[in-house]
Order: structure tokens, then sequence, then C-alpha cells
């Protein structure tokens, strides 16, 4: 058994962006992804990407290149326009050779 | 694109608990937060803090300090009394400034 | 308040798994998990462990010694024949000393 050290990328939006989203990480490169339904809370101040309502939590493991590729798409086409939030995490993954 | 290090605290906890949790979530300083429906399952033998039938998880991207009132907070009013789990994990975060 | 640095195994395989992998878990040690309804994409030529359809995203909270065990088990009796995702990622965990 071996472990791959890659990225998970974790981005929460509201639902109606969970097609987009998903066609643009395959675009950019990912093989997968595991979504769940989410709801989000703010403060009343609102202060940073809160999210309130229905939104979809998307996760995806991908090679530190296309985890690049993904962060700068979110920043350069989404976040002007929507409070979606993303955030990149370390992982090792078994069967890690998949997913690159 | 720029990536800021901060903290995400993950919370697994009783529905029942899911209001004032984000309510004092937001009191200490988080600006937002992802809830998303979980169940919980324990061994037979309960060892720890397994949180059979119903829960929330409810994730938040915080600062260092933000992140030490929460867990803090916790240990404090959670704890004695809840099966809740409570965990903190680094993350490097789009647009991050917004959450500080 | 103290941290008790842990593992977060976090495996997603499809929905009819579900009681299987929750009981080889805690046969191998894990006291307990969080699981959430999932739904899996993948891209049309799939390349890695994409998982279409109905899914479970089971996560829990070990030892390293436990953790490894889990994944070695993933890696003999479910890959082969299961999209099963599994990746493992470093957390504190507040009263941590009840997961060991």
């Amino acid at each position: 058994m071996q472990l791959i050290p890659l990225k998970c990328i974790t981005i929460v939006a509201e639902s109606i962006l969970r097609d987009r989203l998903t066609g643009d990480l395959t675009r950019l490169g990912a093989s997968g992804f595991t979504i769940v339904e989410a709801r989000g809370e703010g403060s009343r101040h609102l202060r940073s990407g809160e999210l309130p309502g229905e939104n979809v939590r998307i996760e995806t493991i991908v090679s530190p290149p296309v985890a690049d590729r993904i962060l700068q798409l979110l920043a350069d086409e989404y976040f002007h326009d929507y409070a979606v939030i993303g955030y990149i995490a370390d992982v090792s993954v078994i069967r890690g050779e998949k997913y690159v």
C-alpha cells in the first residue's frame, strides 16, 4: 500500500454553480469529485465569503499543478461575482497514482 | 491569486446544538460556516466521542486566534455535557484576507 | 484545553459499502465515524477513482497505527473490486485522548 501526497481542494458555493464548477474542474484536470449538499450561514454583518442558503460542498483530490489551475480559475472567474469559498489542504492518498 | 494560511475547524455534534454552536462561533469571530447533515456511529462499547444518530458537521475557516477561542469554548462549555467532536487542520484559503 | 495530533481518514465509497466499511473500521480500532451522504461525479473518460452516483463520505479520527491498519485494509480488500477513495490528513483534536 502506497500513499501519494496530493492536494485536496474544497469549494463551497451556491448550489446553482454546481454544474459550472464541476465542468470547470474536469476541464482543468480533476478526475472526479465528491459533492455534498450543505447549508451556509454567516454573521449578520457579512465580512467574508459567507454563503447563506443552499450550497454545495465540492471536494476534489488533485495534483499540485491541477490544484494551482483550479485555484487560479476560482480567483479569476468566480470570486468577483459569487461568494465562493475555496481552500486547499495536504492529504496522502491511497491509490494516488490514479489521480495524477 | 494569493493563498492565506488559516485554520479549518470541524465540529460534529448533535443536531440540536446547531444554533447554539453557530451562535457561539459567530460571537467568537467566525464570519461564516458550512453545515452538513451527518450521521454518527460508534462501536458498541463507546470509547470516545462517538455520536450515534442525527448530527451536524460544521466547518468554519478562521484565523489562528479565533480558532483558539473556539476550541477553548468547546472544551469549557460543551465537552462535559455533550459528545462533541472538534478538530483543527491547516488550510490555505483563496481570498483569505476576508476571513480575518 | 489540550490538542492531540491524530489522523483524519476520509473514505468515499458506494453507499452499499457503508455497513461493511464501518464494521471494518470499528474492528480495526476506530471508535466512531461521521457519515455524510454524497454524490460522486467524474469525467467522461474515467481516469481515477471517480464514484458516480450515490456515495457515502465516511470520516474517522484515529491514532496513526489504526490509520495504517485502515489504509492497508482498503488497499487489500476494497480497491481491487470497488472505486473507493481513501485519504489521510493530519488534524489536532480536542479531547483527543478519547480516540486512542
